[in-house]
């Protein structure tokens, strides 16, 4: 698995934001914000807030959106929208 | 303004993904769902529904993130993400 993908969830949006700020400044070049379901907009807010307010050289460069079935633990198959955003930064 | 834009708010999803059945059907050959705030997870949904269950041969022919900023009544500044989806039909 690599390293310089975050996951947003449930948490703060702006601790997503650090996380992502973290990795590049560990030297990675591109980091991928994952996130599935309602998290999905949160996602998008990460990504905005990262280009506007951090890294302003940062661009997206890469977007897929996708879908996921889950099985929950009362055997329910849930499908889930799942996005990938690749940020870059130069 | 162009005519084969869903835009997604606060509906339910299968009212949105029946707007974008009813353009293709109208002829159109390309259907763009916007939204904005938390009502992107819905966008991606949306496609996603329109993609696996109903047009198989529908594909993502873009996306776009950006961000908007609104004042409010009371004149606080938002910054919102909107998100653009492009679905083309073969």
């Amino acid at each position: 698995m690599k390293e310089n993908i975050v996951i947003v969830g449930r948490k703060p949006t702006m601790n997503y934001v650090l996380a992502c700020l973290t990795l590049f400044h560990q030297g990675f070049s591109e980091v991928t914000i994952r996130a599935r379901g309602r998290a999905i907009s949160k996602a998008v807010d990460v990504v905005n807030i990262v280009k506007e307010k951090f890294i302003p050289t940062a661009k997206v460069k890469s977007l897929e959106l996708g879908n996921e079935r889950l099985v929950t633990e009362r055997g329910e198959v849930v499908n889930l929208s799942t996005i990938a955003i690749t940020l870059a930064k130069e």
